[in-house]
């Protein structure tokens, strides 16, 4: 229970966790899917700001941590069956950990032999994540 | 394998699943989220008709089946981890079965006791599903 009546009817699945639709609030892009448990919808919630459950890494992540780009909520939607979030954002600089604005940069090329890249980076991966880099 | 080296390169899960986003390709509004196995995509594409993997029936899907809100596909795209699709369509009538065009109908009302509807119907779904009413 989480003293919440609207986040109580979210059906999560086995692994406590609820798929996430992130999408640009201004022109409707969808900028990425990712993950939530309740803590990181609470959170989200009380910060205002994208938390997300990180299931590679095992704990709740703030999304733009290392980045700075952060995703600040606009607004909460969920589906007819209360298994699904939908979150409208206002997106700093980019989404995406490879440098585009959303995640969904590879379209399907009928016939070819790999997805085609449609979007144009937003910024270098390389200078924003220095740090992390091995 | 699928003979189709694009489709190869998606990572689907345990179930051999991979989520799916599907959203309008002229006004950008997200509509639904489902699964699709190699079989869905590849009858998605051959037909241009969206079918999903259902997993409550655990069987193939053609979306609108009953109803004939069908989804007409327009664009594929997968994201930067290749295991989650995109797909912008052209939806006939309505994507939900409650009757709304998208089934992200429900609204986070801060402090409220519930999700606060805020789209119209599109269709009185009593009608539409009447031959499958108990």
């Amino acid at each position: 229970m989480s003293s919440d009546p609207q986040l109580d009817k979210l059906k999560f699945d086995d692994n406590g966790l609820v798929p996430v639709i992130v999408q640009d609030h201004g022109n409707g892009e969808v900028l990425m899917m990712a993950y939530m448990n309740l803590d990181a919808i609470k959170k989200t919630i009380a910060t205002g700001k994208v938390h997300t459950y990180s299931r590679s890494r095992g704990r709740l992540a703030l999304k733009g941590e290392t980045s700075g780009h952060f995703q600040l909520v606009k607004e909460i939607r969920t589906d007819c069956d209360l298994d699904v979030v939908l979150l409208k954002v206002e997106q700093i600089v980019a989404a995406c950990h490879e440098g585009y604005r959303s995640c969904f940069f590879r379209q399907y090329d009928a016939g070819a032999g790999d997805w085609k890249v449609v979007a144009p980076k937003a910024f270098d991966p390389d200078s924003v994540y220095q740090q992390q880099k091995k």
